[in-house]
Formats: C-alpha cells, structure tokens, sequence
C-alpha cells in the first residue's frame, strides 16, 4: 500500500559533460515517471559536471528505481537523493527561543548574575517556587531508549531523536507544552528508571517513549513510584485513549452498549495492554486478547507478569482457539500488531454492526477497503482513509493539563476524562461511519481535553 | 557594596479601608526614599483592600525595610513583594520553537509519521548522519548538580535551575546555540558521570556548570575519556579564558612579558586550578596558589590530587608565607576566592606596573577603587566597575565553533586560540587601563572566538 505522499527529490549527481548534453539523463528520469521540475550546474568541471536534479516522485521504491536507472548510464552517478523529507530535517527540527529579550545590561543583570541569585534563593528557601519561577511549569522530558521507534524497532537513541524532536514540535505546536527529547544511551532498566529519577528536578512531566514491552512497564511504575510528576508512556495509554474515545463513538454509532460487546484485540504489547486496560475499565467485559502465542488465558505458562494480570481479568469465556475462531460472532476487532493477521472472511464473521480499528502501521492487520465490506465502522492508524486513531489527539492536551493542574501523577480516571473529552467533540449531528474521532488539526481537541485533566487532577487533589 | 541596580518592585498589600483612606499606606513607602509609580486596587472589599502598590527600590533590603514600615501598620499587611528580577523569571525564561511551522497533514507527515521514519533509518544506516539530521549539531547540555551555585554554594538542583535557564539563554543570545538544562539530583561522582554518558547521544556538547570541586574535576575528565563530544565546565575553563585573554592585554599595556612576571593566586577551587593550568601553559612561570590552607607548596600533606599536581608546577621560589608577604613585589594579582583577602597595602607593596584581578562576586577581594590608587589595571568580575571579567565573552563563541568543526573534544590550544582571539580584538588604539576585555555586547566576540576556535579544531583533527 501507498502511504499516498507525494515527495519532492533532489537528486545530486555526476555526469560526463557528453552524456549531459546528449539530454538522455532527462530523459531517464521522465521515462521512469517523475516530473522534474528544475535542473541546476552546481559544478560546470571540464571533465564531469555535478548538477542538482529537482523532482516530484511517488515513493521512496520509485526513487530507487530512477537512482538505478541513472547510475546504469555510463559516465552517470546519483551522488546523493535528498527529499522533501530530509531537507525539512537538516539541523533538525526545534529550536530554543527567549522568552524576553536580553538587550542589554539590565536584562543582563535580571535573568542573569546579579539579580538570578535571588531567584535561585527563594526557590532553595521555598522548592514550590520552582514551578513558578523556572520552566519546570511547562516543561516535559521526551524520554526513550530507542528500542521500539516506530514499526522499525530496536534502532537505538542516535537514531530515534527524528521522532522524539517530531514529538517535541507536536508538543508545541499542539498545545504550547515545551518538551526536549532525551535519548538514552542504555536499555538497562535499572540505568533508565535510575537517569529519569536524576534529570526529574527541571521537568514538570515525562513522557515515555518507544521504549520496548515489557521492559516499558516496569519502567513507567518504578517512575511513577518514586517521582513527584506525571509519568506517561505514550505508546502505551495516548494509544488507549484514542482507542477508547474512537470506540465510545463507534458504540454510540452501531448502538451498541460497552458492556455487551465482544472484542478481540491482537497485540498484546505496549500498547495492546494498555487498551485492554483501559476498555475494560471503561465497562468492556468481553475481551479476547492474542499475542505471537495464541489467546491470552490464565492456562498459559509463558506469559509475563502484565499478561499474567491481563488472563485474570479478561478472557472470560476462556477462549483457547484462534484469532479466526474468536473472530466468528464479535463485535469489536482492535489490531495493534502488524499486517494480514485477520482476512475478509474474519470480519463477515463477527456480528451485525461489526467494528474494525486496524490500527498497525504502516500496513493495518487487514486492508480497511477490505474491512469495509462488511464492518459499519472501520478506523486505522494512518492519515490517508477515514478515522484515524492518532495519539496526537491525546498526549497534547493531557500534558497541557496536567501541567496546568500542577499534577503529580496520571490516573486512570484522568486518563478516562481525557478520552472522553475527544470523543465527545464529535456531535451527534456530525457522528457517521467516517467520521467517529475528530481530526488532529481541530483546535477544539486540545482545549478540551486540556479542561477534563485539569478538572479531574484539581478535583482528585481536593 | 551596592549592585548599582535599581529594582521596580511591586507590592501586593492587605489594609483596612480606614489605613487606605488616610494615605499612611503611600506616607510610610515615601518616607523610606522608595518612588510610587502606581497604586491599583486588586479587590475593594469592605473589610478589608487588597492593593497593587508599584514603586522603584534601591535593593533588597530597601524592599525589607519598607516592608518592615508597612506591616508596623496596624490594619496593613504585605502578602509578596515582587520585583522586576522576579517578574522576569515567571514561567521561566527559555522555551521551545519549531524550525518550520506545522500547518497541514503534509507538514506532519514530513517532521512525523510516516516520513520520520525514512529519516530514522538513515541515521541507524549512518550514525554520522546524527548531525546532520537532528539537533545534535547544535545543541549543548547545561549540566549541573547544583552544588557550587553562584556565591550561592549547594542549593540543589532546583534552586540551580534560574542559573542554568539563564546560561542556555545566553548560549542562545550571543551565539545562536540551542542549549537545555540538566540540573541533577544527585552528588554522587559516578551517577552524575553515568547520567551524562546516557543522555549524551541527543547532545553535540556538554556544558558542566556549578559542580563543586573537587569532584568537577573527576567529573570533566571521566566524560571527557567516555564522550566522543566536547566536555567543558565553565566555571574552570571559561573562567580561565577569559583571565587569559584579560592578563595578556594587562600585561601589553604595563608592558610585561608574561614569562618574567610573578603572580599571586588565591582561590584555589575549580576556577583558581584551571586558571592557573592556562596561564602556565600560556609562560607564566612564577606563580604562587594559596587556599584556605595557606600557599600551595610541595611539603602541604592536607592537598587534593589536582592541588598537589598544581603545587608540583607552580611556586618555584617555594613560598610558604601569607599572601601578603607573597604579595610584596608581585606584578599580578589574581583573586578568585571572597572578599577583603587583600589589603590597600598589599596592592601598595606590589612593583611598578601592577595588575589586580579582584574576581569574587559579589564582593571583590578587595574594593577596585582602593587597588585602582596603586595599581595599573584593576579588573573584576562585576559589570558595575570596568573592565568585567565575564565568562559569556568565551563559552557561546567556544562552543559555536566547537560544534561547527564537529568537534570531538576540547583541547588546551582550542581554549588558548579562544582566549587570544578575545583579546585581540582590543586594538592598541582602545587598549588602556579601563579597557583590557571586550564588552560582552560585542557582536565581533562570538565571530572571532567561533573562528579560532573552528580553525583549531580542524587543524588539529586534519
């Protein structure tokens, strides 16, 4: 499948001043498909000239068929292919900016030495202070180990800093929450609980981040044990959240009450127990988790101490067969695991009203066009086809929130709130099979759910 | 000593109408020499009125005595003073920025999913690519466990914050550096170095800041050993810089060789053994180091590793007097220790041509006025007398450059080359006793020292 982008190339390349002129490199790129749309000499050499080739292509597979094609021309090579995507990398993507400007001396002598001391005092005097007189009030740490980045899993810190800086500008951009993205150079649990504990001190928050199940887990209740501020693995419960909001509207649509439906969810990693956990206490009684070895039951020897908990509590027609079998009759499907786990026969199977969140990425556990035949309500996890269950929706205006509420941890029930709150945006007027979540770009969502965690953070805290 | 600086101060205040109305409010803040600029009421209420009195003050304990005046009022009570320095920390003064605006899908799908996932590969393919990509090739770590904060001493990392925010604004300020504060909640030599080792692949440069000796030492060269990126602790090597560059136009004008001159040094704590490690590798030879525990000589059996190592460099005529006996007949003074560690007849006693660097802050180690009577050049390290030594004339150029060469590590010639090209930017047509040192505003400085500094470190890498 497509992701449906279209990108903008710069190809960098070498060429005999003969081949250049005979036009054929030109032509190479038309023939394969691309539009150019400029041609730059960057270096006019008597013997190879170096030019810049501007172009619109269709994927990253099409741009290494014209890289192929080009260097299989004799006296032609593709020194380097810059997209869109990468130049909009380059240095990468955020930045620190004053809060007011330093003109002078006076402003020298107030957010500096001398007049700084006094600040540091009072704070020393009084340590409530420093959430008002430091960034500690806005500020959350963007933590991970790089070891489940995306679908491309264990890629290491270097590597994971594109989308912690990503996470960091959606922060922002989203919901004006100043977050820095610190990747950690360890995959010991011990190490990472330890080196959060001790950069804690200047974040008001710390958002967990692509860190590997199950390691995430211990990882988040060390840290909520010992730190005095919010600590929330997005992969896990902003995934729970929109799951839930998309689902309460989903039910609201096909009529159908929470407590009466069966729902199978394949994938119990990260973010499959999250959701599990978050469902069922939102009301969800039947629920067939899988992962790589079949149903989850509270027969099975090999699960972890998170599984373990997730047979007790879901499960309770103790399903042992396949992901097929539990499919025949349900109502609800959730896939948090990667591509082709159920097919079109799956889904005629379930109930009446049927509803499919094939929410792997970027290829969802069935095609949703597929899916759509015969489910009412079909959502993945990707921007091009309708509902997209995007965590963007969440962790903004959470943190936005629990900032404000000067909170010292997330609970469940602020995590239901939040939820809530997205799902609630979407009118009953405006409620249909396409549309059961609001769109990330909505300026309402982060307000919205931004109000519900203040109010249940103040009102826990009363 | 007085700042100089004049604070506006507002003063949220509780009266009976009755105190208002009869203007003692205004009579007891005006009789203190204090000037209203604005009285508001914040809450008229019957019993009691909540006031919002603005006025200018001399400094701090002009705002306790006026505070004392008020509260003596019966029916009047002061809630908070707050004052300009105050106002300006509120919320902190560093934030995050986005380097392109995120308006649509298109946007996102560049900086985040899906394209960010191309980006990742690219840097897990080619680690280099890291700076290239992300932040990393611009951005510092301000790290500290606030342990030697300011005149402040150990505050802890919370209180240390306002310093650490103020210092990532000045980075950013004068040298267009992204730098994010790390304040440590630990003291502990191997978890401090730990946590830096693990948070530093995000990092192009680690800025070590108001860590206490001598456990900075330790601290600067585990990291630097570990690290393939630059480590500096301001404190020593700023500081050092920015004597260098200070003692070497000081020494033009008195017209001294710096190889003959004799030097005193008190203050042998993280700044006072980095100054004397610069100054020596740059010719001094004669240099007498004192501590608490007197002159730092050989036969001292109570010196850490670093003193003893100074003690085997330094003090060739093996002086084991006072400072002031070692003053007599010195041409350079340098204090970096507290106040009123020399007297007006130390300075009287130097030779001809003296030097007196009297670098405590907030007080001098001796009034400059007093030194001025009998000294050539007088410098401090306060902004209020000329000729201010101050380390923002060498960390934002120093680390411009270093990240501008890609530098792996700092090296002695890259802090000389720096502190050589602070000083020559006073031309022997400005040179005179009030003007050794740039003024920090100087937009040559960054240039100049970035420069030298770029063309030291790829010299030395080539």
């Amino acid at each position: 499948m497509a992701t449906g982008a279209v990108h903008a190339v710069i190809l960098r390349l070498e060429a005999t001043p003969e081949l250049h002129a005979s036009g054929s490199i030109v032509r190479a790129v038309s023939e394969s498909g691309a539009v150019i749309t400029a041609l730059d000499i960057v270096d006019p050499g008597l013997d190879s000239v170096v030019l810049d080739l501007s172009c619109s292509v269709r994927d990253e597979t099409h741009v290494d068929q014209i890289v192929a094609a080009l260097n299989a021309q004799a006296g032609c090579h593709v020194r380097k292919a810059s997209d869109s995507v990468f130049l909009a990398h380059l240095g990468g993507k955020i930045q620190i900016a004053l809060k007011s400007p330093l003109r002078n001396r006076a402003d020298l002598g107030r957010v500096y030495t001398p007049g700084v001391a006094r600040v540091c005092r009072a704070i020393a005097d009084n340590p409530a202070d420093a959430r008002n007189l430091t960034i500690k009030r806005n500020t959350v740490a963007v933590v991970t180990d790089g070891t489940a980045v995306l679908g491309l899993g264990d890629i290491g810190p270097a590597a994971a800093m594109p989308v912690m800086e990503g996470k960091a500008a959606l922060f922002k951009r989203f919901a004006d929450v100043d977050a820095w993205p610190i990747a950690l150079d360890t995959t010991d649990t011990d190490e990472i609980v330890r080196t959060v504990e001790l950069i804690a001190p200047g974040f008001g928050g710390i958002n967990l981040e692509d860190i590997a199940a199950p390691r995430c887990f211990e990882i988040e209740r060390r840290l909520r044990e010992r730190l005095d501020i919010p600590v929330f693995h997005d992969d896990q419960h902003g995934t729970a959240m929109v799951t839930l909001a998309a689902l309460r509207n989903a039910l609201r649509l096909v009529d159908k009450p929470i407590g009466s439906v069966r729902t199978v969810l394949v994938g119990a990693g990260a973010a499959g127990v999250a959701v599990a956990g978050l469902l069922m206490r939102s009301g969800l009684r039947d629920l067939v988790a899988f992962d790589l070895g079949g149903a989850i039951h509270t027969d099975r020897t090999d699960l972890s101490p998170e599984l373990v908990d997730l047979a007790r509590r879901s499960n309770p027609r103790q399903h042992t067969g396949t992901i097929s079998e539990a499919m025949a009759g349900a109502d609800v499907f959730i896939g948090l695991s990667g591509p082709d786990v159920i097919t079109e026969a799956d889904v005629a199977a379930m109930a009446p009203g049927a509803i499919v969140f094939a929410m792997a990425n970027p290829d969802p556990e069935i095609d949703p066009v597929i899916a759509a035949r015969h489910a009412a309500v079909v959502a993945t996890g990707r921007s091009d086809y309708p509902n997209q269950i995007n965590n963007v929706l969440a962790f903004p205006g959470l943190f936005r929130g629990l900032l404000d509420a000067g909170a010292r941890s997330v609970t469940d029930e602020i995590l239901l709130r939040g939820a809530h709150a997205i799902a609630d945006l979407v009118g009953s007027d405006r409620l249909s099979s396409v549309y059961i979540i609001p769109s990330v770009f909505d300026p309402q969502v982060v307000k919205a759910v931004s109000a519900a965690v203040v109010d249940e953070a103040r009102t826990a805290t009363d």
